[in-house]
């Protein structure tokens, strides 16, 4: 891999000047690993900040080549595009599994809970360190939509345009309720050892199961028909047995398996977490901070997202249109569910391309 | 407790007279618990079977008050309803968990596949024993009704009045693929040991998970949310840990181990593979064996139970339908729901009573 390919990593935290949380608890030491795209132009106003999603990574051309890279939506021809890893992360971010500087030991539960806005904290450091101050726009799916709807209310001149796609300001009881048993899946695992596991262990029965379950709901019904209906996985006559015989079981046997080689097990709970707890409307002053600034908003749904179905993105553009934030809403017609955001799709590149000429 | 109120249990099948499954394999015991309630007139005219689902048991007029009972739909002051606890349960009749008698140890995963058709078998062996020959009606919810269905095919004059409620006639890939995770989480549970757990142990966490799972997609999206919305378990400001903090997560850890206290691991594996394998009307002459004998159907479905949606229902009406079946079909509202066919609902009492009439 050549050095473009690579993410950098850059220290934006130290004991002399640590990331202060919102809970009031400090980081001694963050480092972020973030990917670049395009050239910063000479006024830097070209900048775009793609925020990602529960367990995403900086590689935004790779895992969202649905909107970034040449000529696409988030064209890196013309823009100069920024993704971080997200703190808490896994993927060469500061995380749970990383050294405390304190103990010489890997935090483990000793990391500190987060919140949305100490991702806010921290992308505004990078940003600082690449020397952007105002993005011309900011994009996110999901979690990622999250980050940037905080940012907005955090810091409202940071950014032109807020692109968020199937996100939510609020998770629902049944949200909740999906990731709680993710959780207890990987807490209740032996092998979780109380987030203490060593190096190459960890909790793999249980975080395999998480991210099964996760995948069901990532897809609509109707899409886990398309792709495997009750289609067997080899030829012949059904094992009956309690193996993988449909396609859909092997399918969800491959995610749960593939997830364990690029994802850890403590990062699923700290950034699960964070998004159970998002809820900054329940500050009626959130939305006049946003309508004090500039930000312009596109808000995206996908008919078939049942996970954060369309009424979670609704309820962000009821907010900011009675707040007088100007808010471009559109539902997308799609099959794939909350996966959508993913992939490429009739209306939902062309929405994102217009909102950002 | 009085005797009235416990179960009764018979040896149906023995050595000599062995229950053959669809699959050629044999159980040389089959003890059956059930449960009756009221009389049993002199012409034998009045008998009502009551299917229970995934995890029932004999006790119908207990988890099924909203039709079972005095004065009820399934009026017991009219009529003798009989209810058993299926094949492969854990509540009194012949499982995986019971003592092969040909090894003296407990099957564990040596206890054969079923098919639906093995479970209807058991009921036909059971009635003859009560002294029934003919039902006036056969009343199931879930995996109830699949049986229900099973028997109008292989004894088309069996059943006189066919209520079948959440049912399906063939699961989707997304039920398959809910059940799968499920198995897979106590599969997993290193204390499932190949399912040769000793007494008093199993695989209590994945068990638990999977029935905390299964208890999300019971309920609607709607249900959750006006049962728990995002409400603290607790009064004042959220913990912010892992711990139980949402109300939500309190109900799903307390159905996760109350389940643990009832219900057996292994049964939840073979129970929920027979209603994976289910598809009686890919045989096309399933249709025909139903209306060359002489049973009425009443389908009913709930607008809001996405786990066994209407259009499953209304596949097995279509199906009847074309083959000239009577069938009446409802789709009753409700927020509720799967979880709907055990609750008194405005509109679902009275179509059952009706049909019984």
């Amino acid at each position: 891999m050549n050095e473009s390919a690579t993410q950098q990593r850059v220290v934006l935290f130290t004991p002399d000047d640590p990331l202060v949380l919102a809970s009031g608890e400090e980081l001694a030491e963050v480092e972020v690993a973030y990917k670049t795209y395009g050239q910063l132009d000479a006024d830097a106003s070209n900048a775009v900040f793609i925020c990602h999603a529960l367990t995403g990574d900086a590689y935004a051309a790779e895992w969202w080549s649905a909107l970034v890279g040449p000529g696409k939506p988030v064209d890196t021809n013309r823009f100069f595009v920024i993704c971080p890893n997200l703190l808490g992360g896994c993927q060469g971010t500061t995380g749970p599994r990383s050294i405390n500087p304190l103990t010489g030991e890997r935090y483990g539960l000793d990391f500190p809970q987060l919140a949305m806005t100490d991702f806010v904290t921290v992308h505004r450091r990078l940003l600082a360190h690449v020397g952007v101050e105002r993005l011309y726009a900011a994009v996110g799916g999901s979690l990622g939509g999250m980050q940037i709807l905080q940012w907005a209310i955090d810091v409202p001149d940071a950014i032109d345009r807020a692109v968020l796609i199937g996100a939510s300001s609020r998770l629902t009881a049944m949200n909740i309720a999906f990731s709680a048993v993710a959780r207890q899946s990987i807490m209740g695992d032996p092998d979780f050892a109380d987030g203490a596991y060593p190096d190459g262990s960890g909790p793999r029965q249980g975080l395999a199961v998480a991210r099964m379950l996760a995948h069901i709901t990532y897809l609509s019904g109707a899409a886990l028909t398309e792709k495997f209906d009750r289609r067997l996985q080899h030829s012949g006559e059904p094992n009956r047995d309690f193996g993988i015989d449909f396609a859909v079981e092997s399918y969800l046997d491959y995610q749960g398996k593939s997830f364990l080689e690029r994802f850890d097990a403590l990062t699923y709970l700290y950034l699960s977490r964070v998004m159970d707890y998002f809820d900054p409307f329940a500050d009626p002053t959130a939305v006049e901070r946003i309508a004090s600034g500039s930000t312009r908003f596109l808000v995206l749904s996908f008919d078939s997202d049942w996970r954060f179905d369309t009424s979670q993105s609704q309820r962000i553009v009821d907010v900011l249109d009675a707040g007088k934030v100007p808010v471009r809403f559109r539902e997308i017609n799609s099959l794939w569910g909350h996966d959508s955001f993913l992939m490429e799709l009739p209306g939902y590149q062309s929405e994102v391309a217009e909102f950002l000429c």
